[in-house]
């Protein structure tokens, strides 16, 4: 399964008025707090992989991001599953992973269409737009209709953020 | 978490009676296929640690096996979480972790005390009895209690298997 998804920053105030016009949806807040791990064989700062044990809201979900597909958007492979967080958490460490880094972020969620628009606030970082496609495949149709979206909010391929919120975070 | 747990081979028919006599509870039946990973970065079969995804009946779980912590019994410190079988093994393998085998079993459980007794069927390998005891501490206590009571069902301490259903199956 594939993530296509730009992030960019953005002023929330403005962009909730401009999707309310439109008329998406709000789904809901969820509060993240992420913990990012490395790997014993791998540096992922390399590869630019990422695996991650979310925890939103009491639910833990592990997730691995492959590599960056293309050199505009932030799509990659994604694979994700429901975890008791602890025991997965203790799984890695066992394992020999370490962990890199942790994220928290509050999230709000829309859904516009087949997308789905992430306005985070993370710690001290600031504000964040994410839109993001999930599909099998045609990365390249589904970054277009995501950058057409974003430009109507204003926000222009220019934009468009390619660093995580953990590299930000560690390069603070 | 410790899981203490004896393991010998043993006539179901037999031990079935014995265990009636004594009034274990019969808890159920589940049937296990179990996928065994290796690591890139060490070789399992030679730390004697195991990772494993079991499927059961619909449902499956990831656990990690420390290296055994005695001589006598299978006690190692085990973690496990539930997760989606698919994504879960999508994420090892991307990790780089690979499949070393897969052990199919019957597994007939009962629990006596604080002890669960499992009758295991394993493919072309045989008839099995596993009790274990899960415990924080107090390996060598709980290995007595268990050996004690293999003890009533005819199975002596010479008797204990320390070889995995895995190295089994792997040998043949």
């Amino acid at each position: 399964m594939l993530e296509i998804e730009v992030k960019a920053r953005a002023d929330h105030q403005q962009v909730k008025e401009l999707l309310a016009g439109m008329g998406a949806n709000f789904i809901g807040v969820q509060h993240h707090c992420d913990t990012y791990f490395n790997a014993p064989h791998r540096d992922f700062a390399n590869t630019d992989e990422a695996l991650r044990i979310r925890s939103v809201d009491g639910r833990s979900v592990m997730t691995y991001k492959g590599k960056k597909l293309d050199t505009v958007s932030k799509t990659r492979e994604e694979f994700e599953t429901e975890v008791d967080g602890g025991n997965a958490r203790s799984i890695l460490l066992a394992l020999g992973f370490y962990e890199s880094g942790v994220v928290k972020k509050t999230r709000e969620i829309f859904k516009y269409g087949n997308m789905t628009i992430c306005l985070d606030s993370v710690g001290s970082l600031g504000e964040f737009i994410e839109v993001e496609i999930t599909a099998e495949s045609d990365i390249e149709f589904h970054s277009k209709q995501i950058f057409s979206f974003l430009d109507k909010l204003g926000i222009g391929k220019e934009d468009s953020i390619r660093t995580s919120y953990l590299e930000m975070v560690l390069e603070k």
